[in-house]
């Protein structure tokens, strides 16, 4: 790797492609698995796995708290946890448009194997592809998990279950939208793998009806969603919301909705209220979860509602987000 | 779906997003499993699974032969079984830019359907994010397959081993390259799941000890990495190299060699000699088969060379591809 920038002869399939994939994928992701360059990696499977992708089209790609590669990790690692799944493997497709730093490159690779590292996940087939374009880059990771034989989803949510926010709401949404604007905040994007507050709860006693992760559309999004599946109320109190005083101001700044703002490093947890308390320890003792609350309750009122409770005790139904959102957040 | 234009809103997570996912995807690849509509799915696994990905990005979207959609999913099933595995799931993340059709798409969601059926593979997950654009698309696909505990690879070539290849060379690449430069012929892509023919030679006595299907860079490209892996002398004579009339007619006009043109549904099969016929015989009573060959053979001399004896008895040693080769092409 002499070039300092993307080409298209990087995505001829030839020995440019093969320079860039040796001087920098197979340097940063190193393990046995992937320094077989097959078509394709056998590894040891299981009876059940849990599969999922997703894309990362986040713009700019280096953010306060994180990075595309980090995020890259994390979205796809979190969407196996939220199904009780033990994350093993991810693959890692790379779209590269002509004039991307090939410093750049090599410092989201980095970012991408320090997190895979953290997360216990090992990276074990890639495949990379150049288009012509402004320097940017897509990253589509897909990932398998090992299924633990617990019925974990939306379908398994109880009425009289409490739901738990494992911290405070908007970071990621704040911090890109900071750096997008140039405005000066010192928020940073929460971004984060949510291994260790999951394997606490599987591993626990705690009976874990639904888990699931906060990207675009936020929280109220997530919770219509859910509550459209599961049949039942979700009711929450505006107040009893976490969110940091610098992401309050920053909202009312921008006239933005908490509710609505994408987390990369946050989930809503649904459990039986006896197991609240215990829930609610554990995740606070884990990594990423010191913030954690009990954000609302399930009952069997009005099926697929969800009603927040406002500060000054009025009431309303909430929908999934409407409109654009915040173009490439993740 | 009632627009007939990919707008950033269906980029959102929200309510556009879901009609999209709804009208188009969960239409076309309708199943029990996609139909849950959780963070990631849960599906039977396998003692040892092969798992690869692959982005496509190919220009024009629609080609004779083909669209991205059908490549989309033979690409990655072709991946899974050259290592001998039998492909499962697919995972498929779409990345579309504003201006796309939504007749387009479904166009698309549809061709990955009824490929998908081809290969008795089941899309299992997906994810949608939108970028501003031009009108066009990428698609991700990371595949699983259950593998069969047999090795298959560039390591298990021997000396004595027939190189079989299975059709003829160069029609994807002739394809998409008559489409950019509106050349009118009638060549078509071969694009093509390889599921039957490597079927067949794995439920046979055929020992097979290599398979690696033909795309960017072309049959040289493969032969000269696996030439260099397995350490062995791969020999090939020019004129056994099966190249229709009309492609021949095509390389000549513009100059180029097939030997570094892409396919998209031809592969490559290192047997033992001994073997050589009835892989032959079950490879061209395959659907995609009918015009395979024995190419060339596999010696102890140099390692890591690949040298083709020319039509007039001359020989050159050959690398894999230098420079840009076609961009875009899957």
């Amino acid at each position: 790797m002499e070039q300092t920038v993307i080409t298209t002869e990087h995505g001829s399939g030839g020995a440019a492609t093969a320079a860039l994939i040796d001087g920098i994928f197979a340097k940063a992701f190193d393990n046995p698995v992937l320094a077989q360059m097959e078509d394709s990696a056998v590894v040891p499977g299981a009876g059940e796995i849990a599969v999922t992708t997703d894309s990362f089209v986040v713009d700019p790609l280096f953010f306060n708290g994180g990075d595309i590669g980090r995020l890259s990790v994390c979205g796809t690692v979190n969407d196996l946890l939220m199904r009780g799944a033990v994350p093993k493997y991810l693959t890692c497709g790379f779209i590269l448009e002509t004039g991307l730093l090939v410093e750049e490159l090599k410092c989201i690779a980095a970012s991408m194997a320090a997190t895979a590292k953290e997360a216990g996940v090992t990276i074990v087939a890639g495949d990379t592809k150049v288009v012509e374009g402004g320097g940017g880059l897509y990253i589509n990771t897909a990932g398998i998990g090992f299924a633990q034989g617990r019925e974990i989803g939306a379908r398994q949510i109880q009425p009289g279950d409490v739901i738990i926010l494992s911290g405070n709401l908007g970071e990621h949404h704040a911090a890109i939208l900071s750096e997008r604007l140039s405005i000066d905040t010192d928020i940073a994007s929460d971004c984060a793998p949510l291994v260790e507050m999951v394997r606490a709860l599987m591993t626990s006693d705690v009976t874990v009806h639904a888990m699931r992760d906060i990207t675009r559309g936020g929280l109220a999004t997530i919770l219509k969603e859910m509550a459209e599946t599961s049949g039942l109320t979700f009711e929450l109190k505006e107040s009893g919301l976490p969110v940091t005083p610098k992401v309050r101001d920053f909202c009312g700044l921008l006239g933005l909705d908490p509710l609505y703002m994408g987390n990369e490093g946050k989930m809503a947890v649904m459990v039986p209220e006896s197991d609240a308390d215990e829930a609610l320890r554990l995740i606070r003792a884990s990594a990423y979860g010191a913030h954690a609350a009990v954000v609302g309750r399930v009952s069997a009122g009005e099926p697929g509602q969800v009603v927040v409770e406002t500060a000054v005790g009025g009431r309303r139904n909430i929908d999934v987000l409407r409109g654009e959102g915040l173009p490439r957040i993740c």
